[in-house]
């Protein structure tokens, strides 16, 4: 009877959840505790007083989409028209949702590797399509060859992660080359590129869909303020796409959500003025760097990590439960939470392998570090 | 190639630009232009600076949740269980495009009252299922003998709405007696009662689907707090439903925006705490009173208003252009902007009415009222 028979509460729910209930270090669900830019905090305390709380336009309010535009500009070159290439949504995974329901259709194939964030097959499921999983090799690099096996006439849409969430992967630039190779052959797939981590990337900057002109007239980029400037709480992300999609996809926002909290667009309108996005990655390479070290005599291997704010690591040296019972008894013995990788993969996959948050302030690391050692 | 080729840009955004070009009076899109309540603003002011802006739960923020239940039990006397039967969502257009998704399957059918505000129509249509539009009498009051003809056993939902935008129409007691008479002969039929407008009613309260015993058990209730304390630009709404639709709306919810803005809910859980509901009503009957008292010596014909902040008006004894050409004309000539009634309908009947927003403070009123008194 349900529309969506085997979805469950997501994992990111049940382990906060948990943490709460046991107080342990929540390393779990994905966000920053360390306080927010005092400028941004002080922008919002400022605008409450101002004329901020109406309807802003369908689309995003007017300043916000024009200073979207320029950032696009600034961080990648490219040139989008704020009017019709640009929507702002309520965080990405509505964008997300949004792309999904309007541009797949009864029985269309949407290609979604594996591991993956969960957010994207519901809404495939929702439109009556197909969710078609293909494997990441195992250093979770795309495996173009069985891509290619997978796309058919029927394929709609595949849909990439980059930077990957879980494994912390920034995809190469022969992935693009094999990538647009593949779509040439298919003229009616649509790539929708979620790059929420866009801003969180370490050595390498990841290349981005917006700088790969075969792609742009056939993608729709997501991206995430919540993630780049720690307010994961407010949910204004955006989408940028071709105005013969993005007719499509305002169709559905229109009447899925209407428009976006207007202060918070509002505040980030402002903050876009004064902010140096090149000190994001910064900031969250030296938490990286950190944990990672902390971590180093523990008995957790830890994998490589190029972007996003988790570091994924192998508990094969302590125990061979399944992740998720590992990751239980990871709460309710020693005060930490983490996310079971299995939970990624279509099919549970287990690889000994939990996802740790490391977006936090360097007090909690210590002390989650300090637990984790100890096992 | 649309999934939705017949629906365009809402007539509330189209308007509502219109009206800002030509430099208008706008009394078109419902939302007020009066300042919010100090103290919700002061409460916002204060909360940016502490830890509010990361995700809330995906159900709400919990102390919301509980004062939301709270409300519930004040206003009607019934008690709802917060933590499995109340939804925060990101205004109701989101609660009511999650409910339907969640809900309506292929090829179902779902009455929808005819005129009705525009938001029910698509998520239907997004669904593969069929909009099912059932004329109400030229009262407003619903003809219950033909919505009982358009029940068959493919009906999944009836949607109402009360009170009613634009017609500020308030279902009676032998409405629901006729409504529920009806649910019986279907128990797989679920009501969808969209209450946006709950706490602005005038002479008389509406009756809440929420005080029917014989509705409650299959109901989903929608309400606004953009609409209750004048803050549309928030997005801040909620459902109530019993447990066992709840679980699939929430399945839907998470994925589709997995939770709402922070610190909008977090203020509003503070507010719910100081704020008198009762003086909402008042507020807006003054304004109603006083808009219909302006207009007095107009050449309009004023219809009768029992709730919503629309006052609609016949403009027959002006013109006989369309009610479109007409509301154009009115931006354009005389400076004032309002919504055709003709929209609200699925097959664009054209009764000479439009729709005015008398949520404005009272100088933005009498300057209206100057120039429609002018016509
Ligand atoms: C929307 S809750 C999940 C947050 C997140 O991005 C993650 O933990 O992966
Ligand atoms: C979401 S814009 C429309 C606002 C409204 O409720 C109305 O004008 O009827």
């Amino acid at each position: 009877m349900s529309k969506l028979p085997n979805i469950s509460t997501s994992i990111f729910t049940v382990m906060s959840k948990m943490a709460a209930e046991y107080n342990a270090i929540n390393l779990s669900q994905g966000f920053p505790n360390f306080p927010v830019d005092e400028r941004l905090t002080d922008i919002i305390s400022k605008l409450a007083k101002e004329n901020v709380h109406q309807y802003t336009p369908m689309s995003g309010y007017s300043p916000l989409l024009s200073k979207i535009a320029t950032l696009v500009k600034h961080s990648y070159g490219r040139t989008i028209l704020p009017e019709t290439e640009l929507l702002v949504t309520a965080g990405a995974t509505q964008a997300i949702f949004t792309t999904i329901m309007a541009l797949v259709k009864n029985n269309d194939d949407v290609i979604i590797l594996d591991p993956s964030y969960d957010c994207y097959e519901a809404p495939v499921l929702l439109c009556n399509a197909n969710p078609v999983r293909v494997a990441l090799n195992d250093d979770y690099t795309p495996n173009w060859e069985i891509i290619e096996k997978a796309s058919t006439p029927k394929t709609k849409m595949i849909i990439i992660n980059n930077p990957h969430n879980p494994t912390g992967k920034i995809l190469a630039n022969s992935d693009f080359e094999s990538l647009e190779i593949l779509l040439e052959k298919y003229p009616d797939i649509v790539l929708l590129s979620d790059e929420v981590y866009e801003y969180i990337t370490f050595e390498e900057k990841h290349i981005s869909a917006h700088t790969r002109e075969k792609l742009l007239n056939r993608s729709v980029m997501v991206s995430s303020f919540g993630k780049s400037f720690h307010v994961t709480g407010w949910k204004v992300g955006y989408l940028v796409a071709p105005e013969y999609l993005m007719k499509e996809i305002k169709k559905v926002h229109q009447f899925l959500v209407f428009s976006v909290n207007s202060i918070s667009q509002i505040a980030i309108s402002e903050y876009l003025d004064i902010v140096s996005i090149a000190e994001i990655g910064k900031l969250y390479q030296e938490k990286r760097d950190y944990f990672r070290q902390l971590l180093k005599n523990s008995r957790f291997e830890l994998m490589p990590c190029e972007g996003t704010y988790f570091q994924v690591a192998s508990y094969a040296a302590i125990s061979n439960e399944s992740d998720v019972d590992f990751c239980k008894r990871l709460i309710t013995e020693h005060g930490v939470a983490a996310i079971p990788i299995s939970t990624f993969y279509a099919d549970g996959k287990d690889l000994k392998l939990i996802r740790f948050c490391f977006a936090k302030d360097n007090a909690t690391l210590e002390e989650a570090a300090k637990r984790l050692c100890a096992i």
